[in-house]
């Protein structure tokens, strides 16, 4: 199976190279975060993750977690990986020091956050989850709330869970069923059942905070009736102690394609105590807060898996000797020569390594976006604008990545031929585990809606002028050597017409909205393939002033970029066709003769 | 789970309305093969899948075949379904009369197996594999060894494999090295190990019977030194009976991905007594006959899978329901309107029944090829021409439909969203199951290469020429309802534009035979969208005579291929713009640069 072996080369670049990550910290406040300490960190990061979390990716998928007498039991190994977790401080890292964290950026959790996915999908979702609930919390709890339930999570004694999906509802929360009656005490009793919960139930830690949505008695129908609840697995006093269960229980877990070492369950909540986070009825604005980093998180665990399987594909073209090269034989000395040599296999390759590389520029550029927008020390003006931006590029970032990165490991699988199909070779498993990120946290046609329809359409094309226009003028300020021209040529035109494909898909949709959702996958996958590009001659300029000194990086930046334009990016043309196509090739049809 | 039911209406459409497949048959001798007994056998056949095969699919994919001391075991359930499948006869359906054979036509007994497919994968691939290996020991062997092994393998007691792969040589069988010793009665002695050898061992039959390439001492090195040799599990006397046991052992079996149900094995001859099947060293030719029949068996397999899928997700999407249309309500006494309102899932659903539907048009019209290819009746022209547009389509059939085979069922899991990913639902089989077509009897790139450089180039154009030429004279003789005519005119120029693509690369390619590689799959899937168009013409214009009979039907089909030329043909041309790219883009990065 692959061996996973920490980018720490490719992830310096971005952050020192392209994102000069070290200014960065610096002007947000972060002191500590010197360029020293991020080098630090990530070694010591990456020594963990290959050490630790990646020998338990393969059995966690053999194993997967157990359910008897309705305790959850992580496979082999888990447990003991867990404490190791806790004991090297990682939960902490980004978490805030009032509580025990060690206050550092965001961003550089992130990539922490992505080598763990990419050696351990399955297990890197149980912190990844409590981050997420974490920061729920610190946004909406209050701060007797917070001061009970921080100290053990940001430890990670403790983890959290987010309980949106109901049997009937999944995209469609406003359908949602789980009841919450407000006790005299001021907590209320919760009753319902969740479903699809990850990090549900596990015997990693002694408690488990679920943040809940759910409707208070009374509420409006639809989802202006949603509250926002925090449900402990244990009951919790005031001082922090646990004092005995709480009426959570799980009720079974799924037996599902992938990330088997993470258990999938359904939640019941039969008169748990439950705790009101933010505004009664503000519920659903309160979870988008989260899912908005929750989303970037998801983005970076579809760079993980075409990071994975990018390494495991490489390292067996390098060795696998099959046929000769169409061009004359490249070792002589072999009896055949190494399947890198053959133009198709190069082909999958520079895709991986293109969407590994790239959408890692683009997730930890938006990370550092996220520093801004938790900053205190910025200019409003300046956290607007990360903000804005966000907004428009969390959707892309979501969906566009985790279905390239499900493609990088299809592709991986193919370049590994029947080999790619055993699972010995680990390549089918990464597969396995990473489509489960085209669908949690809003599957790939959520994210089109919320792009096309609620960022884009939604401030009256306002956000992405703003952006498109911006990154344009920043393209043609910049100072290019020669051979990178043609490709900001090519760029500035996807820009342009990134901007007249939405106009027209606007006044369509005033005659017709179904406009928006017929054209919103492929709107979707224009823009990430136009992003994508963005971050590649980004990454390519920034390798020019490396032509001194690191010339083989210098060389594979530019001429993995070029392969970008020449290969990738024409991808765009065809979606911005289909996207301008009418509905009616979709809506014509009547239901009963689709057949069947 | 999905529950399957053999699309009689749809496959009947194929096989009356676009193949006219009764005069077919009678213009090849097959007076049993009647329209009525076609109907009849795909009644019994569906009837038969639906009740016996389907229901073990679940069951086969969580058991799997154990290895226990030597011996495979299918899982539960197999075993009875096996015999009753043999007491009914199908294994027999279009085998040779003179062994027991029902001797009805190939292309009838390809319908049969593309239910079985889509039915259940695993199961499929016993007879299907069987079937290969009886086609080459009918081609290959003497009367003597027909005699002696044909009437158990046609009655389906015994079954059959193929046994090409070893641990070192997939792809480049030119390295093999299995041995064959010649012994003094005119049988070889084998040694050697074979691995992926699919149903290559289990219990349902008291014999399997081996075709193995190897090596026969002193023969020339790489492909010219192949020669293809029946292998018994067990020996069998003149007579046909078993005597105990061959040098034939089952060493492991491979956990994988998919197919389940059916073991991978590691075959293991140890001085096993063989036969020469051919002429020595003429092993590979040999090969090749039996690999293009099954390689539309394998593309037969990306249309069941399709279908399958395209099954599961439209009930889904008939009945669950979430948000409401953004055209406005259209189910007002429900909570949601189902999901099938919403133009992206029919996006993705539409695209299901594409491929499902086109890509069975072109698998049957080219087992009807097959039917032509293996008559004595029709004149030796009219054989030739069938078997000059199978050799060109197979490699197009079995790349393009397994890759969007694969790509249905991925949609079909995205229709589902988190539901898709559990197993309950049966649409995450669907794609792990199918990812194995894209991968065995030659991956995607190992056909892009024997179609570009093969068929293509190796013909210096004929074949292709000839293709188009005769498609494009034959639809402009066409009579086509008016809202036709566009389409007709967009696939014409698509045509057009297949030859200049094809002259282009030819160019190159005299400069630097790099670019065959570099082109070749972009180019494949360019020749699979232009090939699915055509076969959807081809039914909507059929289509048009049931509009009083059936307008339904008629409006499915038509609707259905302005869909296919709006929003999938369109695909092909951002890969024709790949195809025509120049492969300094994947070449120039030296190896060592990858990086990691």
């Amino acid at each position: 199976m692959p061996v996973y072996h920490a980018p720490l080369k490719e992830m310096q670049f971005v952050l020192h190279q392209t994102l000069n990550i070290g200014q960065h910290y610096a002007e947000l406040g972060y002191q500590d975060a010197t360029p020293d300490l991020v080098d630090a960190v990530l070694e010591e990061a990456g020594k963990f993750t290959e050490s630790v979390i990646a020998p338990l990716n393969r059995v966690g998928d053999e194993q997967g977690c157990r359910f008897d007498n309705g305790e959850v039991t992580t496979p082999e190994g888990f447990k003991a990986a867990y404490q190791q977790y806790i004991d090297a401080g990682w939960p902490t890292l980004a978490q805030p020091t009032q509580f025990g964290g060690q206050g550092l950026p965001y961003s550089l959790n992130l990539v922490c956050a992505e080598m763990q996915s990419a050696a351990n999908h399955a297990f890197a979702m149980y912190p990844g989850l409590s981050h997420g609930a974490q920061a729920t919390l610190m946004a909406h709890g209050d701060e007797a709330l917070q001061a009970r339930f921080m100290p053990k999570l940001v430890s990670g004694e403790w983890t959290g869970t987010m309980c949106l999906t109901e049997a009937h509802c999944g995209s469609d929360l406003g359908l949602l069923r789980t009841k919450a009656t407000p006790q005299e005490d001021g907590s209320y009793r919760l009753d319902g059942s969740k479903i699809f919960i990850s990090s549900g139930d596990h015997d990693l830690a002694e408690n488990i905070v679920h943040i809940v949505i759910a409707r208070i008695e009374g509420a409006p129908a639809g989802t202006k009736g949603i509250s926002l609840f925090l449900v402990p697995k244990m009951a919790v006093a005031d001082d922090g102690s646990i004092t005995g269960r709480n009426g959570v229980s799980c009720g079974s877990i799924e037996h599902k394609m992938g990330i088997h070492g993470n258990a999938t369950c359904v939640i019941n909540f039969d008169g748990a105590t439950g705790y009101l986070l933010g505004e009664p009825n503000r519920g659903l604005n309160a979870m988008f807060t989260f899912m908005n980093a929750a989303r970037v998180g998801v983005a970076a665990e579809g760079v993980a898996a075409a990071e994975a399987s990018f390494q495991g594909a490489l390292a067996y073209a390098r060795e696998r000797l099959q046929m000769r090269s169409l061009s004359g034989i490249k070792a002589p000395d072999k009896p055949a020569d190494p399947i890198i040599v053959h133009p198709d296999v190069r082909r999958m390759l520079l895709t991986q390594k293109a969407i590994a590389e790239g959408g890692r520029a683009l997730v930890y550029e938006m990370a550092s976006w996220v520093d801004i927008s938790k900053s205190s020390t910025v200019s409003s003006e300046a956290r607007q604008r990360a903000e804005a931006r966000l907004s428009l590029l969390t959707p892309i970032a979501k969906a566009f990545l985790t279905e390239m990165g499900f493609e990088a490991t299809s592709l991986g699988v193919q370049v590994l031929g029947g080999h790619g199909y055993v699972a010995e070779w680990g390549m089918e498993q990464l597969m396995r585990d990473t489509k489960i990120s085209c669908l949690y946290e809003g599957t790939t046609g959520i994210q089109a809606l919320d792009l096309l329809a609620r960022k884009v359409l939604g401030s009256r094309g306002a956000l992405l002028e703003g952006y498109c226009t911006e990154l344009a003028q920043w393209w043609q300020a910049q100072t290019l050597p020669e051979s990178l021209q043609p490709l900001r040529q090519q760029l500035l035109a996807h820009l342009q017409q990134w901007g007249e494909l939405t106009q027209g898909i606007a006044v369509r949709a005033q005659q017709n909205p179904d406009e928006i959702g017929a054209a919103s996958v492929d709107y979707l996958m224009f823009a990430g393939y136009v992003v994508l590009a963005h971050q590649w001659l980004k990454m390519a300029m920034a390798a020019d002033a490396l032509k001194e000194r690191d010339p083989d990086l210098c060389q594979a930046k530019q001429e993995t970029a070029y392969f970008v334009f020449a290969r990738l990016l024409p991808k765009a043309a065809s979606h911005a066709v289909l996207a301008a196509q009418s509905s009616d090739s979709l809506m014509r049809l009547p239901e009963s003769a689709f057949g069947r």
